[in-house]
């Protein structure tokens, strides 16, 4: 089958690879119906993140059940199935928490793993980690029932950590696919101000689509005074969904005395934590990959009710053969969100 | 009247000044009873943190009212008064919220502002600021208030951050007056498990009777791994009462996926706060300076009612008159905490 490798820095292949097998009788083989490219995978696509040649590639998946170990039970032949970036045993002390993320038996998709940008992967613990999804499922729900498997369930990750009560306010940095999610989840927790901070002014529009009140230029001089200024003195809630220093640094300049800032990008670059500003002020630095899995079925329930819809940030698709394409539309930032389909559709 | 002030690093002094007096209508001019040395005034003593020469210094102490401005309406001359480290107005959105160190208007004893190792102060918004506690306070009642200014109210801020439950377990690392009251705000918190990290095995023995139902050894290598496998893979409460480098490396190792750090030393020389860490485990990171104010009723409460008492980090006094010789014994570690008597007795 074809599976998509990072040979080098920059340099993304489609190449064979042997099929997946099932190899524990807890597994699943999954043929992939939709994949997508995460701003994550751009980071040793960069060259800045360590990587090894080979390293298999994608994390951001649906598919369909093609075959089963003997003792998973849940799952059957045919069914569409939701896969949360990262397996998990579903059985052990970290999984039974809500944070399958911490699971020492699981692991993410790609490196070592199989990956989502491929034809197909053997999933572990196929039980705990994938979702059936039982529903007639066209391409359009096919697409709004993806973003679940990453960037929306991390973007309502950052709104549980930061806290964001029904009626009340959040500052949301970043305006990649996570942080336009975070304004969507902001709003399906009821807040009732929702300030965006991003570079981009084409995805501005997006933003408030999702439900943005306002939305700051991130590169503005005067950004960080502004929205102190609007929200009375600072942000009791702030949405970091970056990962970078400069995102962080904004969020600490504009979270008030006794706020929380949720903090979801993975961090890249982030060398300065001041613990200073935090003590001086009493802020709650809360970083998390978020535990998707715990998410999926309520943000599944929503997309399917029709109540939730956060495929307008999948914003180009391309034949999995063209992948190499879709990581440079994603790079170039032409694109919010590349998807990729296996059957070239 | 005397006051103490740092004079160059390692140069403590008791000099004259002009007796302090009513400026503002809500001021209070009160004379010191007991005060005492904080592990934070050896920061400056040591020229680990900035000062200015003649600074004044002390931010704990206990007074009895002398004089009120016009517009002080809850004391009265003759008052016994407790005072938090830190003064506030009492009135905006920060003290209103429970967070008085973020007052705008207010500020820490010592510096530009009176101290209280000293004979008097000037109390800026003393209705709001000073406690009275009206009841027979004699020398050992005394002895069991002061700690409530600071080190106490700093101690329980600590198991507050960590979010310490009834019944539940908290690792307290620092055995300076602070961890060692946090000991003591997690029995009082209801932790069945407390776990203390020190240096100095005299201070153990004052740790166990606080509650610590475990003392480990901060300098010895395999510390965090026996606190991992004593809490069955990290703790999910850690008090961080130091401020220090090695201090937040061990709260960082010995807290478990989705656990929470509850930090509360001053950051002193700390440059490296490890974010990849806490977003891998969801570790949430409370750091702030302890709004002594806010907890200074109920803690002061508790004390008379018998059921509070952290007399014992008071480990030795002087004469004010000693002032040098009580900074000395705190600097060499010869006492955890050192109390000065203008009075002299």
């Amino acid at each position: 089958m074809k599976a998509t490798v990072l040979n080098d820095i920059g340099d993304i292949r489609l190449i064979d690879v042997p099929d997946p097998v099932i190899r524990d009788p807890t597994d699943a083989i999954v043929r992939v119906r939709l994949a997508a490219v995460c701003g994550s995978d751009l980071w040793p696509y960069r060259g800045r993140e360590e990587f090894r040649p080979g390293d298999r590639m994608g994390h951001e998946w649906i598919g369909t059940v093609e075959e089963t170990g003997p003792e998973v039970t849940r799952l059957r032949h045919g069914d569409l199935v939701l896969a949360p970036f990262a397996f998990a045993d579903g059985v052990c002390a970290a999984c039974r928490g809500g944070l399958p993320t911490s699971c020492r038996r699981g692991g993410f998709w790609g490196g070592a793993h199989d990956g989502g940008q491929a034809e197909a992967l053997r999933v572990p613990f196929a039980d705990a980690t994938l979702l059936p999804v039982r529903a007639a499922v066209d391409d359009a729900l096919l697409g709004r029932l993806l973003p679940l498997t990453d960037v929306m369930a991390t973007g309502h990750h950052a709104v549980v950590l930061a806290g964001v009560p029904r009626g009340g306010s959040v500052v949301v940095i970043g305006d990649g696919a996570v942080g336009l999610c975070a304004v969507l989840a902001a709003r399906r927790a009821g807040a009732e101000r929702i300030l965006a901070v991003g570079r981009q002014p084409d995805r501005a529009e997006l933003a408030r689509h999702f439900g943005a009140t306002a939305v700051f230029d991130g590169r503005a001089a005067d950004t960080a005074g502004r929205i102190i200024e609007q929200t009375g003195g600072g942000a009791a809630h702030v949405a970091e969904c970056v990962g970078g220093q400069s995102a962080l640094d904004l969020a600490m300049a504009v979270t008030r005395p006794g706020g929380t800032i949720g903090s979801v990008g993975v961090p890249n670059g982030v060398d300065r934590v001041d613990l200073y500003r935090l003590f001086r002020s009493n802020i709650a630095l809360r970083a998390g990959v978020a535990p998707a899995r715990a998410y999926l079925d309520v943000l599944a329930a929503d997309v399917l009710a029709g109540a939730l819809d956060p495929s307008p940030v999948l914003t180009a698709a391309f034949p999995l053969t063209d992948i190499a394409d879709a990581y440079r539309a994603m790079d170039r930032r032409r694109t919010v969100k590349a998807v990729v389909r296996p059957d070239g559709s």
